[in-house]
C-alpha cells in the first residue's frame, strides 16, 4: 500500500501544477497515483480529493483525512460540481465520447489538462526505491538474454525462457502491453520487433527490449546481441559500436535544466553525421506507466529536473537488413544520470 | 500476411457501414485491420483508401490496387481532404487532443463513429481460423495452470509456468496487457486479480484467466481451480457449482438474433436469484483486441449476430472472501454456440 504522506505529497503536487478550480481525474495510471486504485473517477480542488469506485475497488481506498471515498452513484459527479460551482475545470487528454459525455452535464469552461502526468514526471524516494527495485528484474532478465540468444533458437523460444526468468524474479507483469520485444537479423529493423518463429542465424544482431514491474513501477532496457561473431567492418558491426557508444554519450551530456529536445537533437545529429535517419525519439518518462512524461523527442519544451527517471535509447534501423538500439533507464541526479539497468 | 482478398471484403464492409463520405482511421487496431499495418492514419471514402505512414512500415503495405500506401508528408492529410470537399467526415473515438487537432485542419462536419469496429464484430472464415488456432494454445496453458495450481506454490510462481507454457506453445504475445490474471482466497474477490508473492493454500479458489495471440488474433478463458478441497457446503463451494453451471447454462440460450444485453439480463437476474451482485458484464467480444465489440453488458443494442466471437464470464466476488469466475470464448454459428476455449 502507497504510505498516507507520500498520497498526500502527490495531492499537493498536483494541486500546484493544476491551474484549474477543479480537476476530474478518471485514467487508471493517474488515479492509482493519487489513491491507489484503477477504476472510478476523481474530483480534486485545492481542499478536497473525492474518489467514486465500484464496491469492489472502495474497500482497499484507506486514506481518511486525505481522500474522501464514496460509491458510484447516479449522478454523484454532477451533483457535486452543482455545489462546488468550479469557474475552469481540467479534464485529462480522454477519448471524444467521455469528454463529450461530461461537457453535457457541465455548464462551465473545461480546458485540457496534463497536470498529473506533470506531478507523475518527478519521482519521490518511494517511487525511486521501487524503480530501482524494477530495474533489477530487468537486469537479471537481459542476463538471461546473454545466455540464450544464440543461432538455432528461435526468437519466441529465446523470449519464452526470458519472461520465464522474470516472471520467476517476481515481476508484477510480463514485459510490455504484448511482452518483450526480441527481433533477429532484418527483424531488427522493425523498431517494435515482436518475437517471431523465425530462427536466430549467426551473424545476426538481436535487439532485446524488455522491462519488469515492481510495486506497479516500471523498468525498460534495451541490449542489441550479435548472434555468434559479425562480419568485420560490415555495416552492422559498424552501427552496433556507434550506437552502443552513443548511447552512453548521451546520457554523459545530460544536465538538471538542459530542455529535453536538446537532448533528442544531440544523439538526432550524431545519427545524421553517420548517415543515417533517426527513426524515434531518444527517450520517454518511465514510472507508473512503461512510457511517459517526460518525451525526449525534437519538439518537447519540458526541461529536464532532479529526480526524473526516463530512457536513453538510440537506435538504426535499416528496412530489409538489421536493426541496432541500445537503452538504459537513467535516474537524474543533482550532478548527472546514474544509469539504473547497468 | 492478411490476403489481399480479405483486405477487400474488410474495407467493403466499412465503406458499407461508415454513413459518412470520408472516415479517418488511426487507431492501431483498427488500422492493422484494414491495411496490416499499426502506425499511421488513413482516410476511407467510397472509392479510395489512403494510408499514410513511416519509411519502416511502409515497406510492408502490399495491397496496389486497394490502398494508396503514402509516406507521412506534412498537411497531406489535409490537402487530400481539401480536394474530396467532403460533407461529412467520421472519425474515431479518439483523445480529444488529436480531435481539436484534426478540428482545426477540417472546415466541415465531423461525426465521431464506430464502423470499424461495427465491421470487425463480425469474423471472416480467415479470422475464425486463427481465433481458433490462439484458442488452443490458451488450452494448452489453461491444461498447465491445473498441474501448477496447487497450494504451497505463489501465485507469480503459477502464473511464470503457465504463461511459459504459452510462449513455448507460440503465442506472440503474453496473456494480456499485464500478463495473465491468477488470483487466489481473498486475493480473488479483485475481478482482475494479478498474481501476487501470495502462497496459495488448501481450500481456496483460484480464478485463472488467461489467453494468447496467434495471427494477430486474441483468445481469452478462465477457470477456478480449488487447490486442495473446498469445505463441503461453505459458500465457496456453493458459489464455484453455481458458476461453473451458470456459464454454460448462459451458452446454451445465446442465439443468433438475440439482444447482447439480453444475454447479459439472462445471468444478472439468476446471480441475483441466488442473492449476489453481478459486478461485470457477462462477456465481450474478442479478435484484433483482447475485448472489442460487441459488448455484451446491461445497454448494448447489439444484435448478435453469425459469425460473432465473444466471451460469456459469470462471476461471483465478495470482498475480503473468495472470487469466482468461468469463461469461455464462443462462435456464433447459425444454429448455436459453439465453445472454442472447451
Amino acid at each position: 500500500m502507497i504510505p498516507g504522506t507520500e498520497i498526500k505529497d502527490r495531492i499537493r503536487k498536483i494541486r500546484d501544477l493544476m491551474g484549474v478550480d477543479v480537476m476530474i481525474i478518471s485514467k487508471p495510471k493517474n488515479l492509482m497515483y493519487i489513491s491507489g486504485i484503477t477504476s472510478g473517477h476523481s474530483l480534486l480542488t485545492q481542499d478536497s480529493c473525492t474518489v467514486w469506485t465500484n464496491e469492489i475497488e472502495y474497500e482497499t481506498i484507506k486514506y481518511p483525512g486525505i481522500i474522501d471515498a464514496e460509491l458510484y452513484k447516479k449522478n454523484a459527479m454532477k451533483d457535486c460540481l452543482d455545489k462546488l460551482k468550479p469557474g475552469k475545470i481540467g479534464i485529462e487528454n480522454v477519448e471524444i465520447n467521455y469528454y463529450n459525455k461530461i461537457k453535457k452535464e457541465i455548464d462551465c469552461e473545461i480546458t485540457v489538462s496534463d497536470a498529473v502526468e506533470r506531478a507523475r514526471m518527478v519521482k519521490s524516494d518511494y517511487e525511486i526505491a521501487l524503480v530501482k527495485k524494477s530495474a533489477g528484474i530487468a537486469r537479471k532478465g537481459m542476463e538471461k538474454a546473454y545466455e540464450v540468444v544464440s543461432p538455432g533458437t528461435s526468437e519466441l523460444k529465446a523470449a519464452a525462457e526470458i519472461e520465464y526468468e522474470i516472471r520467476k524474479n517476481q515481476s508484477e507483469t510480463t514485459p510490455f502491453e504484448h511482452g518483450m520485444l526480441l527481433s533477429s537479423g532484418k527483424n531488427s529493423a522493425d523498431i517494435h520487433g515482436f518475437p517471431t518463429k523465425k530462427k536466430i542465424k549467426s551473424g545476426e544482431l538481436v535487439v532485446v527490449d524488455l522491462g519488469a514491474r515492481y510495486g506497479q513501477y516500471y523498468s525498460d532496457m534495451t541490449r542489441t546481441i550479435p548472434a555468434g561473431k559479425l562480419k568485420l567492418n560490415s555495416k552492422e558491426a559498424m552501427a552496433y559500436e556507434f550506437i552502443k557508444n552513443l548511447e552512453l554519450e548521451t546520457i554523459d551530456i545530460i544536465k538538471v535544466g538542459m530542455k529535453a529536445s536538446d537532448v533528442h537533437k544531440f544523439a538526432d545529429d550524431k545519427i545524421k553525421e553517420f548517415k543515417y535517419k533517426f527513426h524515434h525519439s531518444i527517450g520517454h518518462g518511465v514510472g507508473l506507466a512503461v512510457q511517459e512524461m517526460p518525451h525526449l523527442n525534437g519538439i518537447s519544451e519540458t526541461v529536464l529536473c532532479e529526480n526524473m527517471v526516463f530512457t536513453i535509447e538510440p537506435g538504426i534501423y535499416v528496412p530489409g537488413k538489421f536493426g541496432v538500439r541500445f537503452e538504459d533507464m537513467v535516474l537524474l541526479s543533482k550532478k548527472r544520470c546514474i544509469i539504473l539497468t547497468a
